[in-house]
């Protein structure tokens, strides 16, 4: 046994530091625990656990009570994890709606609002919109905007490191539209903005499916993908990975239109009109069949491509067609079997409409764990400190990155 | 600031081992340092550098000597990493040749031995001269078997994690090969096994060119891509990413056979052919430019798909069609910079034939560096220790892990 090295300021905060952050993230999935399951989840001594423990609980982290008082002899303290100590908004602007939710520290929802949006509504307006609705979002949680600490915005299009939407098709005045500034002018917190697609993709490696390599199919009247590699989302240098769509010959740009031109009658709503055709599939109507195989082999082109370049274990169908996974599952299934050397599994998303915003609670957590591990050892660890690192420095350039880190 | 934590010897041992790597670490380039210099890159104090530093000197992992005697004063030591305390093996099985690179642990190559081969010669065969090829670089290098702490071997094919090659259709006899066992019974050390087209692209992120996400790409007879995603080679869920070229509608099994085809006469040797056609097309020649032309369109269906999912930063031209970078370049990049909208750079290797050897190298030192940092700490990071390591546990399954581990 090699004897201790001469114990120097800088080694002891940092180990002190590991040692509550190893506690922390024992306790951060809300179960009480006593010491001793403390310590023997974190490897630690009893000692250092009881010393970690009842700081991290004076300083605001946890809290404790008697347990197990049906038990003889000395009941032992529970400490469990302050989830309420803080609280993280995702925020979802999307086309036809607008949503935000509230999460406390532990990732439960407080609070959801969500209001109708028209995607012929001006960018301003739009702003205007999800400004009201994080209010009345935070008024429904009983909260203020300064208990929020992180907040992440989702859109649509191609968005850049800095939060600016380097590119959307879908909304009118949105390419070019910095999308942190005003959240974090609002919020008074650090601000992350990301593309859709990719949250709703972060919410299923979160909440559903757990796969190391994965690809996320976003369906309905847009298609688009997002990709889960090592464990870590992954969105390219310029946050543009998964644009397969972009090559025309696939024909993702109008594969739900023509899905859903054989529906009977004249529709507005592209996604009511698909439904019938799947309805009617279901009945084995011949038009119904055939353009739901033509739906399913549009959509197997982008996936062959992105399934042989990334080899992953598992691609995951989310979106609005996703009610519609009993007919497209088994054929994407066949025309990757037929393509592909080593064919991946695949599964239909559980999260339903939430996906998006879930996403963008995530991020915002991330943003949180961030702080918190980076936290300067010589600093207490508290609720106070991290929050206390929530307004924005005067320059952004400068300071807390706003948008997801480059994975 | 807070008070030191009650010292336990668990956490002593292993702030002890991240001290040693620390400082193993920043000697590890090869360059001598003094103690203030070493310090100053730990962030260590000058005390704790001492200790851990005179501890490596002593356990066989540095040399020190007196340094810049011109200096007025008593001289400074300067200490060293020992890069020749152990050694690793490189093994890159062709179709035509088999090489077999031998290099200290900074990565110096010390010897490299290289034999010609048939691409119709039987598995037998071919490992029987690899292994002849290993012992004649060994004694190229004045080593002998037991110095290998580790080795990777590089194969054409689908390898699985095991070691297994799942697929070749290039050499007779060889899908199902086991590749792992014939080279650790030679050499009594752990060997991995991976893709020769991933072993190029992780000597290209080695050696050659830093991207954070960067499609490398062989050219020759074959075409064959290797990923690295956020810094990390990604192999895929089974070892089979990168591999777009099964889509036959891209062309990539046929396109350096449709170019060879443009040379005037007849040519067994395509490489010889595709050359004659490159050269013809310097000169203007219609039909070898229609031919580079078509070779370029091919080559770029599967980069758009490719670089479309990823996004990645760089794209890396390498292999054997590398001289002819002036015409497939410019080409290359005038189809991405049409299809994508975010596109990549565009770089010729400047590796050449040893790009596959490099890179096991580089797989077979990395394997090194891990079981250096997995060492149990209460165990002297010693050399012996390490290299106590190199045998092979008697059941395989159990052991060190023969391949890649999953990315």
């Amino acid at each position: 046994m090699p004897e201790p090295l001469p114990g120097i300021a800088r080694d002891q905060t940092m180990l002190r530091r590991v040692n509550e952050l190893s506690v922390l993230s024992v306790l951060r999935d809300g179960v009480p625990r006593v010491l001793s399951e403390i310590a023997e989840r974190t490897g630690l001594s009893w000692r250092t656990t009881s010393v970690v423990t009842e700081s991290l609980e004076q300083h605001g982290w946890l809290a404790s009570g008697d347990a197990d008082v049906k038990r003889p002899g000395r009941p032992a303290r529970r400490y469990r994890f302050l989830a309420e100590a803080g609280h993280v908004a995702g925020i979802d602007i999307g086309a036809h709606a607008i949503g935000v939710s509230i999460a406390d520290l532990a990732g439960t929802i407080v609070a959801t609002h969500r209001v109708k949006a028209s995607p012929r509504d001006s960018a301003d307006k739009r702003l205007n919109a999800t400004q009201a609705t994080v209010r009345a979002a935070l008024a429904a949680a009983g909260l203020s905007e300064a208990d929020v600490w992180s907040a992440a915005v989702a859109s649509t299009g191609i968005i850049a490191r800095d939060g600016i939407v380097t590119k959307s098709v879908v909304l009118p005045g949105w390419t070019g539209l910095d999308l942190a500034t005003p959240m974090s002018d609002l919020l008074g917190c650090p601000v992350t903005v990301a593309n859709d697609c990719n949250l709703a993709t972060l919410a299923e490696r979160w909440r559903g499916h757990h796969a190391d390599t994965m690809i996320y199919l976003l369906t309905g009247v847009r298609l688009g993908t997002g990709l889960i590699v090592s464990g870590q989302l992954h969105r390219g240098s310029a946050g543009a990975a998964g644009e397969i769509g972009e090559i025309r010959e696939l024909g993702w740009h109008d594969a739900a239109e023509r899905l859903a031109a054989a529906a009977p009658g004249q529709h507005r709503d592209r996604d009511r009109a698909a439904a019938l055709v799947f309805a009617a599939a279901r009945h084995d109507d011949t038009t119904a069949v055939a353009a739901v195989d033509r739906f399913a082999a549009d959509v197997a082109g982008g996936l062959i491509a992105m399934t042989l370049t990334l080899d992953p274990d598992l691609v995951v169908i989310g979106g609005s067609f996703v009610h519609a996974a009993d007919l497209l599952l088994p054929r994407l299934r066949q025309h990757l079997e037929r393509a592909c050397p080593h064919p991946p599994r695949l599964e239909a998303s559980q999260l339903g409409d939430e996906a998006v915003g879930l996403g963008a609670v995530r991020l915002a957590l991330d943003a949180v764990e961030t702080r918190i591990a980076n936290l300067d050892s010589t600093i207490q660890l508290s609720p106070a400190a991290i929050s206390g690192n929530r307004l924005l420095p005067a320059s952004p350039a400068q300071g807390i990155p706003r948008t997801l880190p480059n994975d």
